[in-house]
């Protein structure tokens, strides 16, 4: 993995943490935020940024939940951790506007050229982002959770706003992902709908099997097509 | 454009004529048939074939109405051309299972690395290559005519199915995507749909505006995107 510097900030009482993965040269840098499925920040995430980085991307790694948790395997502290974000109202896109104010800011990024991907409930977090308003050029989800408490106004939704999906995700089904089409539509969004007709949750991450829920399975096909066409946006807008 | 040689071919009555261009050194080398719109053998297929000829890949541009015929924006001429493949029951299937089996042939090609893309109707031609059964590797199609006289039957399907579609493509619309993906579990086919939910149809096309029919706009981004997509699955793949 590449090196990394920390990025301290703090938000609603959560003193956080993120994993800033530069590339060479001064900037000021394209950035990209790079947010972390439910099981907090890990290898995904952060292989994630390095490759970003190769790329000529800034890359932060977010940490959603607090003193850069990540929990790899354990679903309980998992669950404890995400349920504020879950269950109180605004905090969850107050977050993540606020994280991506945070990247914005930095004195070697390009503020009119920050991007967003997320995994699984990082999904979530990038299309809250979108949905926010903010001005974020792009932003990729790969098997997030398409649902929301505030579908987008029209109108609202400045990014170029991208979604793969498993046709057998359990935590995307068919009826969700319906439902966040029809909402980009009536938002008047501009946005990328990918089905992966046989992949399940997780399909990005080849340590998939590791985390003990049901529906999960790395799938490396769906994994390099979603990657590329991420690469594609983040040239053309980021 | 990159210099190719020319592949003479006979089907039903037909001299067909191949643009072929192949990558530097010996062979063999991994194919990728390359599937005219309507308009016939033009800019779009054989800039195509030169860009995967310099990725590796021996690329054939492919006539399906005999002597190399492009039309440009001719229209009645292309329909004049088409007619028989559309209304003669098996003919179209047949012919590109033809091309199929010459492209596979050539002695600087490895028969079992072989896709297929296709633009418009091209696109049609390869999904029809797929339900033939035929065994190649992958196929792409760019907003292509997705509707079929026979359907694949289950288990029949062999490659890796792609489909980009543009949402506002008049001659893609929703019911003809959902018709697809119902096709493609059906037959327990290996298939991703992306849908580009503010293209029109020709959206890989920068002179879509050439040709006098409704509904054409060109997509940058989009083309970008099921580019990139299709150089991941061909790397993989083929």
């Amino acid at each position: 993995m590449a090196d990394f510097e920390l990025l301290q900030t703090s938000h609603a009482g959560a003193a956080l943490q993120g994993n800033v993965h530069a590339p060479a040269g001064p900037g000021p840098h394209p950035a990209v935020l790079v947010m972390s499925t439910a099981m907090g920040m890990g290898d995904l995430a952060n292989n994630a940024c390095a490759a970003l980085a190769r790329e000529g991307y800034l890359a932060v790694a977010t940490d959603m939940y607090g003193g850069g948790a990540g929990f790899v395997d354990d679903i309980e502290a998992s669950a404890k951790a995400i349920g504020p974000l879950m269950t109180e109202d605004g905090l969850l896109r107050a977050r993540v506007v606020h994280w991506f104010e945070a990247v914005r800011a930095l004195p070697n990024v390009d503020p009119a050229r920050v991007a967003a991907i997320g995994y699984c409930f990082g999904g979530q977090c990038v299309l809250e982002l979108a949905r926010s308003g903010a001005e974020v050029t792009a932003v990729v989800s790969y098997h997030g959770l398409l649902t929301t408490r505030a579908p987008a106004r029209p109108g609202a939704i400045k990014a170029q706003v991208c979604a793969y999906t498993g046709r057998l995700d359990p935590y995307a089904p068919r009826d969700h992902v319906e439902g966040f089409r029809d909402e980009m539509i009536a938002a008047d969004a501009r946005f990328h709908i990918t089905e992966l007709g046989n992949s399940w949750h997780s399909f990005t991450d080849p340590d998939a099997a590791r985390v003990p829920v049901p529906g999960v399975q790395f799938d490396a096909l769906a994994r390099d097509v979603s990657w590329a066409g991420t690469l594609a946006v983040l040239k053309a807008l980021c």
